[in-house]
């Protein structure tokens, strides 16, 4: 079974209500110095045998797991992870 | 100005039933290598002139990003970015 991650975030330019709400919490929490946060997704998929990993999930990424309009993604493969 | 990523992902062992439903949705998409997949959250911090950014970022995330009960967090501090 092999590990593979992969980070979905917002565009450049793409306005994040959902970093702004963190950012100005932290800020008034005391964490003054915390100029902007932006939020992404982190996912982990276990895929079991397949043919040339990195073309599926780069399909997955587009057919569901990211909006190619408004997210940028990115694959890491990762060691192959418990048997 | 210094980035930090922080990778909030829940504990071994604690039900993700946000994740479920992705390795649900994909296999029903033709991708049934998918044995399971689990979600968390990728946030980017820019942080401004502070010293012990790790100790402060830690603490943020105890404080607001991370529910330490049923969440695992994980601290990368990059190089400074842009002035």
């Amino acid at each position: 079974m092999k590990k593979v991650t992969v980070h979905v975030t917002l565009k450049q330019g793409v306005l994040d209500p959902q970093g702004k709400a963190i950012q100005t919490s932290l800020n008034s929490l005391g964490f003054q110095e915390v100029e902007e946060a932006r939020v992404g997704k982190y996912i982990e998929l276990y895929i079991g045998e397949t043919e040339d990993v990195e073309a599926r999930v780069k399909d997955m990424c587009a057919k569901l797991l990211a909006n190619p309009v408004i997210e940028d993604y990115e694959i890491d493969l990762e060691e192959a992870v418990r048997s």
